[in-house]
């Protein structure tokens, strides 16, 4: 077996254990609320498109996507000066396919990436098998300094609108620095934007992209390379995302993914195609975003009621999650998730989004997927694990 | 850019120019005949499929698959002394995605594959971004001792069913052999099968992985890892596929699933459990292969006709390509397919199907997508190809 296998987390472990705890106030995952799915519309549409265009549902379609849906999401990303040409769209199986591929066109063996710190899960995991070394950017700490971690870095990676796993809401200002130090650095920067719809607070801040797209020419040649997805804005099941990039990057997306999976799924791709034109990410979006809003404020609620001697934390303004640290610093939050499973309740721990797994002070609390009265519940529980373990 | 993506074949932007030319009698692909797709019934199962459990098709699932898609294939594969349990069983995103799984499971940089060769493209494509050695296997040829090349290989790799390019079939004597060195060499062995059903002329032969079963217990725990899709057997664009191997390789897959798109979608393994309940690639096959048989006598007739004098060739048992090699060592098949693209058709040249792009001798030449007077009049302008480089 491959080296980089034995360095995967072992709290994986853990989490497949959850599923045989009876009753138990998941808040580990990331997922939305299935109440708001459009799933009569989803029906319809799967059978209509398979009537309608077989051949694109059905056979093997280009490596970069279906046209049509490409040009769907240039159309909808282009704006301002961000002017989008079908040749700046890469359609990828989920937006994690997407950091798969960005691992096997930008990673050789022990090239660095400058990344958001602490890291999205899934990307570790994507650019594990790469072999990658990691320069933390803890965007907003004192000393942190972005221009001098990207310098000789393969790309940067960020996720702006409310950081998995913290919350994170990167401020505009900050958002023209990542871009100014990437462009001096010249290297690419990889802005992943899964939560980018979330807002609960206030209107979306522009992306990196449309910074990177002003007073740019057409197509789109900036050092942005864009990841979104389905999965948030309508549902995950279809594993449907895009990557928005120069088209030179593109282009060797699309050589790596011809390796990994030759096409996505024309089926899916009509799909998709159709909700768009019909609307239904704008149709569900108000409620996801009261239901979502509601959520996190029970959560917090609940958190002010029953952790705050043990743990501080921001409110974050979007997205789907708390992320709390241990005002004790010998806390671990390693063995705090297995104390909370006994209690009936998971969060995820920090480790997991560190590459190296030493950080054990913090947790991720998701707030999407439950009602506030198992939110309640939950941290219930949790403030009970937290006793049992101190 | 990683370095791997420097040595990445230049004829596939010949084929990307293939889509311009007009009229195009295209021999170079491996696509099935579209118009025996059971398109009807897909369209109704699709919409049914999400009505009777939106969550099952819309939301995030197991990495491994739906448990039971997992339970239908282990049974559907279970025969004579092979017993498969659900853990077993790996859906993943296309057979395609199984080799890229595998790659990054086996593979660290430098590492060895026993190939049968020459080999599929796709797998020289997803292994490619991991940077392995080639031992290639010609089965069949005065010398080739699979045991002396499997020997301190990551693993072996092989397509006995009518081998993407040669359309070889690999027999039973051959395949115990094939399986007796794996074990020998404490190798994987690889049985890649995406045209298992396509037997013309005789039964199917029982697969290395039925061998490796003989007298096993339950669940498998044997040395062969089988890669299966609904490609070639349904429709391709669904990127359904599956790997049948030892428990603890299936862990190691799906941790590497992780990575690479988190599951496969809930809908399209959805639609491809009930296609399997209601019968749908056994109602068609009987189809299938009568098309395929006549198209494949049809291919062969015009090569008789038209290139005998410069090409010789085996009649493939089944599958979907004839393997042709030219008389003439100097005759190089790069050339021929620029030639044949002013003509008015394209073929596969050898040179994509060997790790090191040097075998120019060759060419793949497809009979199911063609109807008989469209595969007659490729073999014409192909002929006429051949006389202009002569």
């Amino acid at each position: 077996m491959a080296r980089w296998l034995a360095g995967t987390n072992d709290v994986t472990q853990l989490f497949l254990a959850a599923g045989q705890v009876p009753d138990l106030v998941n808040l580990a995952g990331g997922l939305p609320e299935p109440a708001l799915w459009p799933v009569e519309d989803l029906a319809r549409i799967a059978g209509e498109v398979v009537r309608a265009d077989p051949q694109a549902a059905l056979a093997y379609g280009p490596i970069e996507g279906l046209p049509a849906l490409r040009d769907a999401i240039a159309r909808r990303f282009s704006r301002g000066g961000l002017n989008l040409a079908r040749g700046n769209v890469l359609i990828t199986t989920a937006g994690m396919q997407g950091l798969d591929l960005l691992g096997k066109v930008l990673i050789d063996e022990g090239g660095v990436i400058a990344a958001q710190a602490p890291a999205y899960l899934g990307a570790l995991d994507a650019w594990r098998p790469r072999g990658p070394r990691y320069r933390p950017m803890r965007l907003g700490e004192n000393g942190c300094d972005p221009a001098t971690l990207m310098r000789g870095a393969q790309f940067a990676y960020v996720v702006p609108n409310f950081s998995n796993p913290t919350g994170r809401l990167v401020d505009l200002a900050e958002r023209r620095a990542l871009l100014a130090a990437a462009e001096a650095a010249g290297t690419w920067l990889v802005e992943d934007d899964p939560y980018g719809t979330l807002f609960y607070d206030a209107p979306p801040l522009p992306r990196i992209l449309d910074l990177a797209g002003e007073g740019g020419g057409e197509p789109y040649d900036g050092r942005v390379v864009y990841l979104g997805t389905l999965s948030k804005e309508l549902v995950p099941g279809l594993r449907l995302g895009w990557v928005i990039a120069a088209p030179d990057m593109i282009r060797a997306l699309a050589t790596a993914k011809t390796g990994a999976d030759m096409c996505t799924g024309g089926l899916v791709q009509a799909i998709a195609l159709r909700a768009f034109e019909e609307g239904l990410p704008e149709r569900i979006l108000p409620e996801v975003l009261a239901l979502n809003r509601a959520r996190r404020d029970a959560l917090l609620a609940a958190m002010a009621e029953h952790l705050g001697d043990a743990f501080d934390w921001q409110v974050p303004a979007g997205g789907m999650f708390v992320w709390a640290t241990a005002r004790d610093p010998a806390l671990d939050t390693d063995r705090l998730l297995r104390a909370a499973l006994d209690h009936g309740t998971c969060v995820t721990p920090s480790s997991v989004f560190d590459p190296d797994g030493r950080d054990r002070r913090s947790i991720r609390i998701n707030f999407t997927l439950n009602a506030p009265d198992r939110l309640h519940e939950g941290i219930r529980r949790l403030a009970r694990a937290v006793a049992a373990i101190r």
